[in-house]
């Protein structure tokens, strides 16, 4: 069995050997920028480690790994743009540092990128990967979608809010350990589960990152918290408040929020001790809970020796307990 | 044997049976809204006439001639954002009537979209077809990234220009071509002729473009001519012009372009005149006729009957002597 440390070593290998033997410099340059900022490569780690639960060999899922990695940085660099982040991963985004027009074309040919590493797929397995990568791609789009459409909604229900996190990042871990499920051969049912995990794993790590914003020790978190609150972000906690809320609370809620101007500090006390009397914190804890308790319910329903699941296990493990 | 008509009648059904069968309506409404503007459905019947030329039935190519499309038309989402264009086939563009943010997302779903289509392709032939479908995607985005940097750069050699309209426009038309005829069980050696023949129509047709716009006659061409001119656009004829001047000729062609302040119809006749001193009119038609005649004898190579390919014949000249 490879180690975490070891398939991401794989990856970054097959990140550096991509060839860009394309005629145009400029396009591909900030493709190799933002493939190389590294990261942790969970997606292509996790495509590698479902294959290697049911095969010692994992050469055969490299490539269909390379194009998930491909296939997040694409959807990255356009939401970046639409985002209008200036950051990622510590270096200026691809629109900030090439302009709009240059993100949006460089963006796109990472699409077909993607696909071309997608179609190295084996042929046996070939239309199923296909179908997983294609599927789960159009639902990151549609995750994208209702991200854009919650800003100017004036309510979102969490329930809606579940289904944005889920489309937008858990359908893409979910899919990664499916396409490594099939590719080594796994039965239909099996590559479900895993499916499964990855999508129940992926709604609790977004869930704890709502969690960590406000409440995460910013000394272990590693940056600042309260930004959400600061921004008005419409995250599972908020939501949950404005639905609960009543009265007095919810009408101090609303003042919080149509503040224009205040100091930050104030605000992110104000709008906590408000959470605080509607128990936000334990629900929203509650919640993570529930989605890690149905995400190793699933991982336990794949039939491979324990001691096989354990990086992945690990690696799950990681990803909840982050502090960054 | 269909006729263009049928074929273009088949192609609208299909769009119009496109099933948007997804859980955004505002991600998809700009998506139906650019698809049903219409067109001429160029490349979607290349697929279909192609397929014809070899199979009397074309049933297993409609699935992939709408991906065809439905390719080309994200191309023009995109570049209609990059380029500030604000209309497209007489109506506002996507990113005007929506927003950029909501042309780059709706974008990107139909690049998906166009690859679930072309996954239908059957089986016999999908690796085949899903790589030809995915170098011209790959083509398509340099051929927009050499236009993007031309527009930047000073000098841009007659060759460059050559190359990036082969890219940009050429190759989805020869690649249309050549996944029709694999999808009717072409030879290789035979559906490389079709995409010989595409691509050299491609650019014949673009050369051509470049002349309807300087010397087309306004009452048939439906538009108004010199506006390339006007806008300094960086044409065949402009390159052939900057490359053939010298002395006095290059100067007044210089001038031209960096006066800021012109009446349009003084410096349309004056270009015009420099074009006419140079006879750029016959060079350029005489490439356009090079191409052209490529063009049919790579289509004369195909080894069908002669009036298999008169329906693909009365295309292509359609496209060569098009008025609009």
């Amino acid at each position: 069995m490879y180690t975490y440390e070891e398939l991401r070593e794989i990856v970054n290998k097959a990140v550096k050997n991509m060839s860009y033997d394309y005629e145009s410099e400029s396009l591909f340059e900030p493709v190799r920028y933002l493939m190389s900022m590294g990261g942790k490569r969970i997606r292509p780690v996790m495509v590698l480690m479902a294959c290697n639960l049911f095969d010692n060999k994992i050469e055969r899922a490299i490539l269909p790994a390379l194009g998930m990695e491909i296939l997040h940085n694409f959807t990255l660099v356009h939401d970046d743009i639409m985002d209008r982040s200036e950051m990622r991963r510590g270096s200026p985004t691809v629109h900030r540092k090439w302009g709009v027009n240059q993100a949006i074309l460089s963006g796109d040919v990472m699409a077909f990128i993607a696909n071309e590493c997608i179609m190295a797929t084996p042929r046996d397995v070939l239309t199923q990967v296909m179908k997983i990568y294609n599927t789960a791609a159009i639902e990151v789009c549609i995750g994208q979608q209702m991200d854009m459409d919650f800003e100017i909604n004036t309510f979102v229900s969490h329930t809606d809010y579940l289904r944005m996190i889920e489309l937008k990042t858990a359908v893409m871990i979910a899919a990664s350990l499916k396409t490594g499920a099939t590719i080594g051969m796994a039965d239909a049912d099996q590559a479900d589960k895993l499916y499964e995990f990855g999508r129940n794993l992926g709604l609790a790590f977004q869930i704890q990152d709502d969690l960590l914003d406000t409440y995460g020790d910013p000394e272990i978190f590693g940056k600042k918290t309260g930004t959400d609150i600061v921004a008005n972000k419409k995250t599972i906690l908020l939501i949950k408040a404005l639905e609960l809320a009543s009265g007095q609370q919810l009408k101090a809620l609303n003042e919080q929020l149509k503040m224009e101007v205040f100091v930050p500090e104030e605000k992110i006390a104000k709008v906590k001790s408000i959470f605080d009397d509607l128990n936000i914190r334990k629900a929203v804890e509650d919640l993570a809970a529930q989605y890690t308790e149905l995400a190793y319910a699933s991982l336990d329903g794949v039939k491979v020796e324990k001691d096989r699941k354990e990086e992945l296990m690990k690696l799950a493990a990681g990803l909840l307990k982050r502090t960054s």
